[in-house]
């Protein structure tokens, strides 16, 4: 009998620990409404044409060679020119691209955080940063967003959980699972502490497109001196997320990154390149027009109304409306085991959400993430189950 | 400053310190043949069209979605399948499709070998064998192939470095970057060896289908009760090293390897998954004919001739006539630095080889590696140069 690694051991998937009973249940004919999944390709959107077109064309090209481990030389290009339009100083030379931002994340810990070592990373959070840290053995501390307040961060909470060990603060902005955004004067501040103890900045910004009121603001622009990784890619503003093409960019003004960055160059030249023709398509896909962004931002909205009135009608739920990304994170009055009544519903009203502990088992706590990427038809059905659900609960 | 871990220290990539004085030269306007790369895109192949038009209406189709974690469930049935016909009782359950083989090692090594663990891999050998065994902190330990023997395993030698920390023999059958095809009287005393010593094997099958004389046979179909993690992939067969997919297949009679699949699939999810619509082409290449591969070896034989006649007649240097892949791996009379010896040839005849301790400090010194993929006249310019050489370096 061989025995699995410790490090291995270390990865929760606690997605996925909802989607088993759930395919369980589709097994035996029974027809879950699926309120889950952040993919929009599994309800009724598409990539755009253009995007598409210029990937099937790479393709039929034979566009199947290896790519430069860091990305096509022209598409980092055109990341770095997004990021200066945004007000961060990036160079294509600090671009590579890499197999979504999950292996983004998987380069940066492997390079940056030796065991022991600490990253704080928002609660709730995008679970692979609380996986990834501890595959390599580092300590992910979650500090506070505060529901209240619209789920913006607690400054003082992360000056508060600064320690010794602490390298990183991860920021994603627009979140996810909580849809919040993130105003000005709070990111500031966040990047003023970063500088102020020496720690890079994670700015995750997959949903920087996806905004349904106020601005987007990268973190990273309010403080030139501060080192940070930026990172994005197809998957959500652009529909692909299958096409797995995702990046980081550097901004690192003083040259504090540079072993670190050289480690992250030999760890993308090892595992070779992103896939070649969808780098082509997202290429298509930053230099073309954003029209169609505008019609999805309307049925976004349009279906984020519906589900957030729902919801705050419903007796013992409440929800903070999202102004980005497409996640909604309610709170379940006085709920204490959120597995068991994510759990519940499916078994008994065939409608799956992900339990809030998955993202953070303190400030996550007592909720559950659906997103309101499905039509509004799609989202009464279900949104009437939950209704009766909590009625029958009592 | 912020340093890089320990572990992304370990990585190395010989490989690419050679493409970097060359792309030097480059920038200066000189021409460099290159005999180095083993993406056959870069020279005069394509990838097959049926495989090109099925990706390309996948794509068109947005079959952009997350694919399971595992891979699209018809092409773990179609892989599960192509090996039970090469004597493997593989089940679709027990294929994991990757971002390529090296995607494949990561999630093997990640969730199988502890620090001080040890793994048998070939003299020479495919780099990112030693460079992922080191990123976990293990230590990769090169067994002796034998150039008198066409570069066949000696089985002593492995033997005899089998030991308490020993995990698993790796095998990479026809060889990178030997272009060894092993016999079944070799490959089954190795699977022996395994089974003798609970040990686990990795079969690298990447090259099966590209053998210009002999017969492939897969090393775990002489030995049932071995388990033994089969890798593969669309990259060299169907011509596509840039689409990123790739798979490990388990065969694991026994079940012994449960605890470290459990600890891959974990891995394989929170990763997400290999990009969609590349897998819809690669299903249709395991699906459709072989017609294309018949000219395709023919190409090669042809090329593979050429070479080995032409290096053969060079005074200082001999090769053995590989008998599948796509490299050749020549030997240098008296030779110690086979690097320094890369970068001259390169600096004075603008022609890049690896050399051949970048594939085993022991067993690859004294020779460098080249690929017959190019067309005879490319190669025959590139010959010139190297006899030229020969004979100036006296």
């Amino acid at each position: 009998m061989f025995r699995a690694t410790k490090r291995a051991k270390e990865i929760e998937y606690a997605i996925r620990d909802v989607v088993v009973p759930a395919r369980e249940l589709e097994r035996r004919g029974i027809e879950v409404l699926k309120l889950n999944i952040g993919d929009p390709i599994k309800y009724d959107w598409e990539t755009p044409e253009h995007v598409r077109e210029a990937a099937a064309g790479a393709v039929m090209e034979s566009r199947s060679e290896y790519s430069p481990s860091e990305g096509l030389p022209e598409l980092r290009e055109e990341i770095a020119a997004k990021h200066r339009r945004q007000g961060v100083d990036v160079d294509a030379e600090n671009v590579v691209v890499t197999t979504g931002v999950t292996e983004a994340l998987m380069l940066i810990f492997g390079a940056a955080l030796e065991g022991g070592d600490e990253i704080l990373v928002p609660g709730p959070t995008y679970p692979p940063y609380i996986t990834y840290a501890r595959f390599y053995g580092a300590r992910p501390v979650s500090y506070r967003t505060v529901e209240e307040e619209g789920w913006v961060p607690d400054v003082d909470d992360i000056r508060r959980k600064i320690g010794p060990r602490t390298k990183c603060i991860a920021v994603i902005n627009p979140n996810n699972p909580t849809g919040a955004l993130y105003d000005g004067k709070t990111l500031r501040e966040i990047m003023d502490l970063a500088g102020e103890h020496n720690l890079f900045v994670i700015s995750d910004e997959i949903y920087d497109e996806l905004i349904y009121e106020g601005e987007f603001i990268s973190p990273p622009s309010l403080a030139p001196d501060v080192p940070a990784f930026l990172l994005n890619g197809i998957s959500k503003v652009f529909f692909a997320p299958g096409w797995r093409i995702g990046y980081m960019a550097l901004r690192d003004e003083e040259g504090v990154m540079a072993d670190v960055w050289d480690a992250i160059l030999k760890q993308a030249r090892a595992r070779l390149c992103p896939n070649t023709p969808l780098q082509v398509g997202y290429l298509a896909g930053l230099r073309g027009p954003r029209d169609f962004l505008r019609e999805a931002i309307r049925k976004l909205r349009e279906r984020r109304d519906y589900a957030a009135r729902r919801i705050n009608e419903i007796d013992g739920l409440s929800v903070v409306s999202p102004k980005g990304a497409f996640y909604m994170f309610p709170k379940v009055e006085g709920c204490e085991d959120d597995k068991k009544f994510v759990l519940d519903l499916l078994h008994s009203k065939h409608v799956l959400a992900v339990h809030g502990s998955g993202f953070c088992p303190t400030y996550g706590r007592g909720h559950f993430r659906i997103v309101n990427l499905p039509p509004v038809e799609y989202l009464e059905r279900a949104l009437d189950r939950v209704e009766e659900f909590m009625r029958e609960r009592g």
